[in-house]
């Protein structure tokens, strides 16, 4: 019987007048059909808008027979000021670029935004168009301000800020993955801020939905290939929030590779120790320490390492830590599943973060094995 | 924001007096795994005990690091008198023929008992030990009177026995999968007694955690084969509980295969008409009406096919239904999550009606798609 | 050592003189990417001519670095003169509909062809319109009397016709795995017209290389779904092969469904035997009789049932027949990979047939297990 | 059309009277059936001998009804003294100590040995008796001699070795796919020795075919996990040969995944250039002079990274090398199958080799895709 992932703390005032009606806009992507899937469950939050552009007009039961709504909403245009009208918060699960479209009217219409898009992760604008080449120019932006005032939504690191926040930019799961092992040792100064490695490994659904040949099933099965292997644009993103931590200039090394798996992410971070003396149990204390107070990550003892299989169908990271005493490397990985963790689900801890409510309300915690 | 999975009916007296703590004996496996995780996150049920023959001695979450539980127990060699000391309901999910050997001991001390094997599916201890020739050599049985007591746990067609029974089989994934579309119109006669066929396709879990050369990833992943191709025992089962609904003797031919998934089964069972006028949608309304209230089944509509991945880390059976009117055949076709409708979220499910709470409390209908 | 497989028959004739060039129209799907790759090793023909709409102009190893030819030759809108004058065969891996406006010119500059679509299936184009719908819609075609002079590819039973055809239409996966196990026995009339049940299992690879989102690998990974349950168009197609062998008309039930594997596909045929006396010995000499001097077929020992992982890669189709005396009724299970024995591979076997080769030349027979 | 993979160099003599019979030790394991598989179709060599514990005394063709041979074998018990009858080579596929037991006696006999086990991969039976502790206690060895006679058959790199060889110990999959990529550079001095990262990702293959829990399709589907992620034996293996060829003491972190694929084998390798001016073409003109003349490495274009789908059932490695400036690191990526370049394959070009043999006399080069 589980008290912690059905009930909500009482101090927040979680009454029906309360500000808990949710809009999902774009629906239809992988990362909507998670925010949808863990609201519909949810016991505090309402879904009072569906918003999407290819399936505008139907209703969403016909649309999605394998995920249906009681009240079979229609799926709509997204029109600000319907949203607004319809709705506290908005999770925007849009590609990149357009989500900057929509969020400065909304945030002018008092809705607080959750963006699972990469729009406003960076502190400057300049730096997204750098990143975002073909994106930016597609559209025009000019919402430098909104890019410096949005939240990076980490929630484990930014708790405070997100409760705060009108505009949470919610990261993605290469970032997730390798942004919470590593940020406690980059914190303390425990690893060189030199030559870190970032070997990562995800599932196929962080592709997205739309139908791309190496998307396929009969290319991917039974196949595995790296990708973007220099210059993939997480790795800046990780940089800036590694350095920000960090308190000085990181640099790291990201390789992402698609594994012939849907859901799952695992990151294997390769740092050298500056003290060669500490063994994995120290490290493990040491990362066991950040995250004790955090339901959504785990530690596992040493020697015992993450199959992503652990963490399907749940919000948790949960991560390993071993030291190579010959070679002075300490060996970081962190499993998580890329559409919740990695996406959705940070969203729905974010949100509920800015509502007040426990951070594990209606989320999943323990996966169905296998 | 969901009521109907999270709450219980009021009236069902749910104190913390009533019964309801449970053992579940054999956790270990695939089956005992997903009862465990049903039962973590159910608002009702307390875990009460843990019963495993060979990890007896350990404590749970060493043993099992991605299904943790807050009081981390220890697993325990069942023994009917501790089991009974600490527990209301047991969840027998044991190897055929082993759990003939511990249910009378538990009944006895007034233990319900919910038992995932087929010891007690059949009416008959000779039905029984005719299909289940070799574990009937292992073990000695004379429980004919309990053979004939159990409950067939099909929880839509028992419900009522089920709610006052003290022990109920619950049926396994391909019965289940094949009785559900077929029983209303065998019940109905509308179709020819002779003729069934049942063409069922099946995930690898449903062979269980015991390593076998054949369950390999090397050997599933990329092939589909059938097996057991006449005389699988499953025959017999689903022929006894058609034979009884349909009030004559029903013979089906029925061939399972193995899919390359994890979890997921589909029947897809063929019939002849015997009214040859009848179409798809008249069809479709006959089973609608059949299952209208049953939360845990869906009937989509003509001509939508389900797909087991709808209703997968579900306890939903998802059915089709279509009629050939050049050849005067009706396809039926049903889908479930063989680890869950198949096997242990039924277990749940008929615990949920033994203990008069709705069907569906701590039970997840919704997947999370993809 | 083999002999086999690598050599072909002295008699054929085959110098250098002989008609050996080969041209493939489609090259970069996977019908012709498996053409390609035949053909590569092939010790007689030669690739003489690449055809392909989209990378028309490119040169093939920069589009395939991973099948790469020795003279890396550009892809080439295809054009009857140019293809004419460079080849004495075309194999036409095109989509249905294109390859009848390709056909009638290469024939009349005397190349021979295999094609691989559908286009020359049916005796008659009406038929075919009536099967294609909406490819009759695309495209004008008059050419009845081709459609009538077609050789139906299916080589082990076609093979005189083929040997001297100008024009032969290859069968697809679905008819190739249904009528070889079941032709057999309709011919000897040894099971009744009527009441003959297909339930077909294909890998997605059948549904060709252009993305779909039904077929991203997320969507159909951990998935299995029947689809166009009554219908499908290779529903006729079957059944105006099995009528013509059995003399009588014969309706059949087909249903094919998707499952979560690149390569393979299963049929499974349901009849009833005529004679209740039969037994599964009796069967299997009925038809291994049949299929004794093919060596691209394989009949199993009653009681062993065919993995599709046991002939993936290679052109072998492997049959089992089992028999239920209760009910009376024949079971029939044929593997083959949709891909080869299925598509390209049936297509070499019916090249080499028109050169007057073994018909094994060239073509693998073994698989790379697991 | 194709003379390389096909013809074998007629200078080599290859009479009936050459020695070419090679008998197979350890036929039904996963190596065991690849190299059947590859001889079977070979122009040159005759399978003399099939040898086996658990399967001794049956017919082959009963035994693996996939995979038959003409003269249907029987699989004898190994016995020195008949296999040095019988044969002229042998290749042992046997589990790891088992292999040091049979090999001295058959090197007595005149039998030239390619060994796949890593008995003989060290120079000192000291530093295997380090790696191999387990299999150390349970076989008593004395063989000093053979571990320093042993060639390590990497077979671009000991060519001429091996040639003369009278036992050749074929390294696995892991150290094949991390040594091609990297002795080139550790050989001409233009990485640092210092800190080596490989991160490498296999398919279930590798682990072979006894039931093992951890390899079932359940526990391995949909699942990611790193392992012995310090101190893997493949560690000391690989930097022996690292050490060599650099001429200085290399130490590397090396981190396996297991993938959820059958075969396949990614090594993604992080070096430091030693000068930071070098650009991704030049390493690629470094490694691809190195690899020009050898058939079964492909080196791609700057940009283009490998599949493993690439060369599933070949025996390619296909390589590519990429550089990034802002960081001076190298990537190296490798791509084998784990079964074919990364044991069986390699075994029969070690095989090509000892016999005078064109190397890829035999030998699948091109992947039957997807």
């Amino acid at each position: 019987m589980s008290m912690d992932s059905t009930t909500f703390s009482n101090d927040s005032g979680t009454s029906k007048e309360s500000p808990n009606r949710v809009a999902i806009v774009g629906a239809s992507g992988y990362g909507g059909l998670q925010s949808l899937r863990l609201l519909k469950d949810h016991p505090y939050f309402d879904i009072s808008y569906l918003g999407g552009e290819r399936s505008a007009g139907k209703r969403w039961n016909e649309h999605c027979p394998f995920l249906t709504l009681d009240n079979d909403p229609y799926i709509q245009k997204p029109d600000p000021e319907t949203i607004a009208h319809e709705s506290d918060f908005a999770i925007l699960s849009l590609p990149n670029g357009i989500s900057s479209q929509l969020t400065p009217e909304l945030l002018k219409r008092d809705v607080r935004v959750i963006d699972l898009s990469a729009d406003y992760r960076y502190r400057s604008l300049d730096h997204w168009e750098q990143a975002y080449v073909h994106e930016a120019s597609l559209v025009k932006r000019e919402d430098h301000d909104l890019c410096s005032e949005a939240i990076y939504g980490l929630s484990e690191w930014n708790t405070n800020k997100i409760s705060k926040g009108r505009l949470v930019a919610s990261p993605g799961c290469f970032p997730t993955a390798s942004l919470l092992p590593l940020l406690p040792f980059l914190k303390q100064g425990l690893i060189e801020t030199e030559g870190v490695i970032i070997d990562a490994k995800s599932g196929t659904s962080g592709g997205g939905r739309s139908p791309k040949e190496h998307l396929l099933f009969s290319e991917c099965s039974e196949s595995l290939s790296p990708y973007a292997v220099i210059g993939h644009r997480h790795t800046s993103e990780i940089e800036e929030q590694s350095t920000e931590v960090a308190g000085q200039s990181i640099q790291v090394q990201f390789t992402p590779h698609l594994i012939p798996m849907v859901r799952g992410l695992l990151s294997t971070v390769y740092g050298r120790l500056r003290d060669p003396g500490l063994t994995a149990e120290d490290c493990r204390t040491v990362i066991e320490t950040v995250y004790r107070n955090h339901s959504n990550i785990s530690i596992l003892p040493v020697g015992t390492y993450p199959a992503t299989k652990w963490v399907k169908g749940t919000n948790k990271a949960i991560i390993s830590v071993q030291v190579d005493s010959r070679t002075g490397r300490i060996v970081l990985m962190c499993a998580i599943d890329n559409l919740i963790k990695g996406q959705a689900g940070q969203g729905i801890q974010n949100l509920n973060i800015m509502a007040g409510l426990n951070q594990s309300t209606g989320i999943p915690l323990t996966s169905f094995y296998p």
